[in-house]
């Protein structure tokens, strides 16, 4: 049965906290480890909901959608190139930013900022050389985040540091819900309540256990990692005042109001 | 005065300490937090030291000293070129090791398998939008990094993931050590006993009060923070059986030695 787990703050005091309905009961501990379950409960909608974790490591996937890569291309002019592995990178923790929270649009940024609604895979159970056929045993359960991108600086930053990593720019939530199968998710993006993109979660160029596999021949994977599974589409711009929503079935809605930067 | 701070491990239990002479007194908290000295006194060759922090976002700067990327460039046939600002890139957490651990060296690794003896520079103090004059304030303390780096696969990795960022590609340490003025220091790179590789710390294209200025225009910068300062020369080749030593002037060495991935 699914559990639904969060990051909070009530009364000055962050923990985590599992969802029951329209409340949460504060747990001492993280969801993936060894933790007691507290007595104090408060209302969902009292409590400030945080990233629903703090990755040691942040892992992404640079291009993992056809449709996605077909549209980059088409726009600079080049024939799409489709990845025959996967493209590992990395996301930087200082712009990860929670459900509800402002995207700041900088102030020197250029109109062509984009939102990408993306599946995020949580890792409960530290893991080295993981079978593609056990991979989906580390996975704790599943987020959303919004790889926000400014498209100007992502063509001059190598590393894509500002591009993708200025603070604010990686809304990750509004939790975690554990013991589903990816395989039938249905991402849907709206634009100020608009619906602009919609795309079957699962039809990644490399899965998720393609990707946990590859990754940990050479790296461990650590409770509370994420890895960012990439989007689909071809995603619109972004300005102060709109609302960006990334909805993933079974899991939730992840609701950001763009701001500029003051 | 400058102060010795580290992390270790004592009776199955992590913390910072306080290093005087030849001991360590545990501290409860962060040395760049609140916190309290406790009686707790060990021999330092009694504790196994862990790296001194564990940083939320962990930067480097790629390529950031002159004589580096002109052996690189020739290496590889082509012309030299100095970036007109800092390289600003990210490693991985999971590639952290700390002094005295051994840097495995994966199976299917080629043999150019390199140091690159770093600066760390340690974030003290939260900041955004920090002005070059008053960076350093920003600086707990120095510690030193070891960017060891396959360059088969930095060639072919797009984001170097594999390249340097495989368990253990990341030694980190001794000791972050508080007070210095890191031009004052000289880096010394030794393999087997041997110096490979001397060059003036400071000698950088962009210095540390640039690298974090520029950055913190659009990320925060969280206590507990490491940034990499790059490595000058032209290192050569590791293998299992050797041990390699980057010193530091004033801050200490970081020793580890290279075992084969069994």
């Amino acid at each position: 049965m699914s559990t639904k787990w969060c990051r909070f703050q009530a009364g000055g005091k962050s923990s985590y906290g599992r969802i029951e309905g329209d409340s949460v009961l504060a747990i001492d501990g993280a969801p993936w480890e060894a933790h007691e379950v507290t007595s104090n409960r408060h209302a969902l909608s009292a409590v400030k909901l945080l990233i629903p974790t703090v990755p040691s490591t942040f892992y992404c996937v640079g291009i993992n959608y056809r449709d996605h890569i077909i549209q980059a291309a088409k726009r600079r002019g080049v024939e799409p190139v489709f990845p025959d592995k996967p493209d590992i990178g990395y996301r930087a923790n200082n712009a990860l930013c929670a459900h509800g929270d402002p995207i700041v649009k900088p102030r020197d940024s250029g109109d062509v900022f984009q939102y990408e609604g993306e599946l995020v895979a949580v890792i409960g159970k530290q893991g080295r050389n993981i079978p593609q056929q056990r991979a989906l045993e580390h996975v704790f359960g599943w987020t959303i985040g919004n790889d926000v991108s400014e498209r100007t600086w992502q063509r001059g930053d190598r590393t894509l540091w500002r591009a993708k990593n200025a603070d604010s720019f990686k809304p990750m939530g509004p939790w975690i819900v554990t013991d589903l199968d990816y395989r039938t998710m249905t991402t849907v993006i709206r634009l100020n309540g608009e619906e602009v993109d919609r795309f079957a979660t699962a039809d990644m160029i490399h899965d998720v256990e393609t990707y946990i596999a590859t990754v940990s021949r050479y790296c461990t994977f650590y409770p509370g990692d994420v890895v960012w599974m990439g989007t689909d589409g071809s995603p619109r711009n972004m300005k102060p005042g709109d609302v960006c929503e990334v909805e993933i079935s079974s899991i939730g809605t992840l609701r950001n109001p763009i701001v500029a930067e003051s």
